[in-house]
């Protein structure tokens, strides 16, 4: 075992590059051993190894800074960089994250999580190094589908024209590698690692184009297959055009290609784009064949492979109501941004192709897009991730809200996520949806809710955001849902002594506390707000009216989301606590682990600790 | 006189070619006239003028529909679709907007007013019209600066693959029109609207490249200046390999030639750019010398020009403290995107060009990039108007409060802008700005202030947002201030009756307010708040507790802000008022009809109508 004898990068720089393979696969069997177990991104860093093991080999990350996108590809950069023994807590409470964390370690240079910011915060770092006058290499590393994110285009066209020294590594799984393109990939490295390529590009084009076999089918071997950035069908012009040495096509997967790549671009000046070849989930069979369904996976049989997920959760209740309603009404379109599948959305693209559409990730393209739609008549629903939806802010403000548009935004992922920590909770949204005019933002507290809450968003016809929960509904027995009427709140149980209001997945904490409180006597009226805006204050006011004591319970921060806006809204808010996190980021762990319980909940209640 | 006899777009279709020449030059003067009275954007209107012409009489706006990105381009198309005579009331209350408005006009087909939006938006437009079966052209008019937005390339993206017939005319006038290129373009526009352009781009190229004198050189005329977009520099490449029919470079101004190549483009299939040059200012010797500065103006001379700004205002107070505190500290860097001037920076960007960095219109890199810069030992100030830094929300929520970075964002324009109406109002940010962990928000009252708290940004070394209005410091006379300490509101004048608590300009509103109630014989205390966030409740909470009676007062909608905050956080909250501005989107007006007056907060507070 070579993963025995090393653990940071001097043991790597150390080894034959016969033992880099061979540490290439262990490197392998262990993600694919703690992934199984822990759950995480797979495919991603299986398509990652060779290409940590070569940067590792060539870089000096004691003073060289590495940003990595979106960061789901790190997983062997921190076994190699001193995490090895830690590596089994990933993605566990007080463990090893699934992303960059720069303080979990100083290898770590810049926390990622969400998409296309690694090219803006690598050339902030080369720009420092240039003012302080340091002396170190910076490389941003991101993927063909992190480079459709609108933020990573800006970044590029302000890299080229810098003329600072900064590497940007296109970790291109996008294209498939035949063998031939291979073996030209291979050649074409050895080509441009002798100088003339650095001197003259007209020259080296000449050359490449007199050698038979090589020279035409390049351009076609690089014909990109996935849709998504078409600009880069003939990637080195583009990438020359705004100012880029651009070195490749290579093999992602062969490590003596990658180190002389490296080597090369060590010694070029300015902005230098390394165009890698890899292919995502490889060397685990199923993966290679479904990448999309290993991308991240919850725990699963390594021999068997993942079962196929056919368990019903929020997302997939979205989906198929949509479906079901797409069928009724030819206006209904639906919008992702690159998470088809995550969102729920796979029926509804097989059913109505025509209708749906994915504009990779770029998300703030998508919103804007569906407020073109929504003003020709047409009612886009467009689901996106709690955090993600942060990338389309201006845009729900902007173009949906102040046209006051039928666009109906579907905030999956609500609350605490788990897992995947502090970049991926969506405990900011009730905060920030709330601050937008004209917007009506609702949650449902169970399946039959959302798909109550999808109707009325439908019929509505206003900007409105959905707000639900990663996973499954809980397996509390409401009685059935009154139908949903504009800014009417849902009176679930009639009590006297204290008032509960509640929203979304935290309506069932809700019950829960009121059964423990029951125990002791105390009666409580649970409140199902349903809409935070506009909110039934109302209604909320007269159950405190009655009961002169108020808690809320929501999944969001609590500083401002549902109980600060009652607090804001209520008189006399004397006795009212508000439940919910702390104004601050929060880290992985189990949803069960960080979020409220209803014991922790009743504990600062009772001693009154707002 | 031309203009006088046309109304509506039928009017300008019947016009022979020498008239419609004639009209642009009317319009030119029109437009200048009511520019010079009323301020507004004079450089892109002057630059869109023939454009506009072209337009109106090859397509049909009864049917067709446009985006004009960003919008403010838009006076010769409001004036020659139905809007002459009310042009006179441009940006004024109850008038002619500035930008495009659908509730103006039904030929306003999207509101815009925020850069990068008008691709995305047309291909909505575009795909509702294919799905709906219906038949019209939809057309986004772009400049070359908004193009550098990322959410522009994310469209673009999208809309080269889609297949769908969509037409982006790309507005470029960061290039200038030799006299060379203005035949070469002229030629290349009749040469194109032969078959055989839309039949072989290969043939095409082929023949081109064979005419000698045109062939090699047109690749080099149009060789970018401006930075920005230099993937543009072989813009035809470029555009053809995201799956866009290229046409053009045109001239822009010349009428004849935009005319033949937009019926041209009405038989091509798919998405068509085209790409025309024109000049900024185009008309008036003034802008044409100093386009920038006659970008967005205030009421000016006609005959003498604009008489140069030497008005301090918050922006260059800012800036000037700015380039102060950097001569002695060596970390400190200067970030902008595309607004040197108007931020106040330009005496910076002189002083120190190394550490200065213009983005374009990229406020997500710009705010990531600092993100990098900070987590390298710099001290990024990044200036950003109020309602555009809703674009960099995520970014700021992700890359820099999350790692806790020392990036101070200054927030300009913060509160009611005036005549640039609803697009550009900045009523929101104090509210999405509280939402976010590890930032720290503050706002001053007046100039004094403002320096003081640019020095405490920079030592504080944390996540920290300046919040300051478009324009001048009020008239009135503070004591000097307090130092600012985290968290730490000011007390400016003590009283016994009631407590009125103000953040920012509106601070001078509170003393005012005071003043009246002062002559009732009510006393006021008065706090400077300060600190939004971290709120100094203590403070707050003890003035309360004596007076019993609390107004708040701030530039920003009351339902999520300073009032709203205090609310939720004071106990017992029975009496108190919060005074801002309501949860919508506010119209254009000059600042003082729009804004509270001393007077009309007395009213409400009186009747205490919260």
């Amino acid at each position: 075992m070579i993963l025995e004898e090393v653990n940071y990068p001097k043991d790597i720089k150390k080894l034959k590059i016969k033992e880099k393979k061979k540490l290439a696969n262990e490197l392998r069997n262990e993600i694919l051993e703690v992934v199984s177990q822990n759950g995480g991104h797979l495919a991603s860093n299986l398509g990652c190894i060779e290409l940590t093991i070569a940067l590792i080999s060539i870089f000096d990350f004691t003073k060289d800074k590495i940003v990595f996108d979106v960061g789901h590809q790190t997983y062997a950069y921190k076994i190699l960089t001193g995490r090895k023994e830690k590596f089994k807590t990933l993605r566990k409470k007080d463990g090893i994250a699934g992303f960059p964390r720069t303080r979990e370690s100083k290898y770590d240079f810049f926390d990622t999580g969400h998409s296309s910011t690694s090219i803006s915060a690598a050339l902030g770092m080369a720009r420092a190094r240039d003012i302080k006058g340091r002396d170190y290499k910076v490389i941003a590393v991101i993927g063909d589908g992190a480079l459709t994110g609108g933020m990573a285009l800006e970044a590029l066209n302000d890299a080229g024209i810098s003329g600072t020294d900064l590497i940007v590594i296109l970790n291109d799984n996008g294209m498939s590698i035949s063998k031939n393109t291979g073996g030209m990939s291979r050649f074409l490295t050895k080509l441009r690692s002798k100088k003339i390529y650095v001197k003259s590009n007209a020259s080296i084009k000449k050359v490449v184009n007199h050698i038979p076999y090589i020279g035409k089918s390049i351009t076609k071997s690089v014909t990109r297959i996935k849709n998504g950035i078409k600009g880069l069908i003939i990637p080195k012009m583009y990438f020359e055009n705004i100012g880029f040495t651009y070195l490749g096509p290579v093999d992602g997967h062969n490590i003596e290609s990658l180190e002389s790549i490296f080597k090369m671009a060590q010694n070029i000046k300015g902005p230098i784009l390394i165009h890698t070849i890899t292919q995502k989930g490889k060397g685990y069979a199923y993966a290679e064949k479904n990448p999309n369904s290993y991308h991240a996976v919850s725990p699963f049989n390594l021999k068997e492979g993942k079962k196929k997920n056919n368990k019903k959760d929020y997302s997939s209740i979205m989906g198929d109501e949509l479906v079901k309603l797409a069928g009724k009404n030819k206006n209904i379109v639906a919008i992702t941004a690159a998470m088809e599948d995550g969102t729920g959305l796979s029926q509804f693209a097989k059913e109505f192709p025509e209708r749906f559409f994915d504009v990779e990730i770029a998300e703030q393209h998508a919103l804007t897009m569906a407020a073109g739609m929504a003003i020709s008549g047409l009612q886009p629903v467009v689901p996106i991730y709690s955090s993600f939806l942060q990338r389309g802010f201006d845009q729900m403000i902007h173009d949906i809200a102040m046209q006051n548009l039928p666009v109906t935004i579907c905030v999956d992922r609500a609350g605490i996520v788990g897992s995947d920590g502090e970049t991926h909770q969506g405990i900011l949204d009730l905060s920030y949806l709330n601050t937008i005019p004209n917007m009506t933002v609702i949650s449902p507290k169970n399946y039959e809710e959302l798909r109550l809450m999808l109707n009325f968003a439908l019929s509505y016809k206003k900007p409105i955001a959905i707000r639900y929960p990663r996973g499954t509904e809980s397996n509390y027995h409401f009685p059935k849902s009154k139908e949903i009427k504009l800014g009417e709140a849902e009176i679930i149980k009639k009590g006297k002594d204290i008032t509960i209001v509640a929203i979304g997945n935290m309506v069932t904490r809700a019950m829960e506390v009121a059964e423990l409180l029951e125990k002791d006597g105390i009666s409580s009226e649970v409140i199902n707000a349903r809409f935070l805006k506009p909110l039934d204050t109302k209604t909320i006011a007269k159950s405190y009216q009655k009961t002169k004591l108020l808690v809320t319970i929501e999944d969001n921060i609590k500083s401002s989301g549902l109980g600060a806006t009652i607090k804001s809204k209520i008189k006399e808010n004397k006795e009212i606590l508000s439940l919910g996190y702390p104004d601050t980021y929060i880290k992985q762990g189990t949803i069960e682990e960080i979020a409220n319980t209803p014991k922790s909940m009743i504990g600062p209640f009772l001693k009154d600790e707002s």
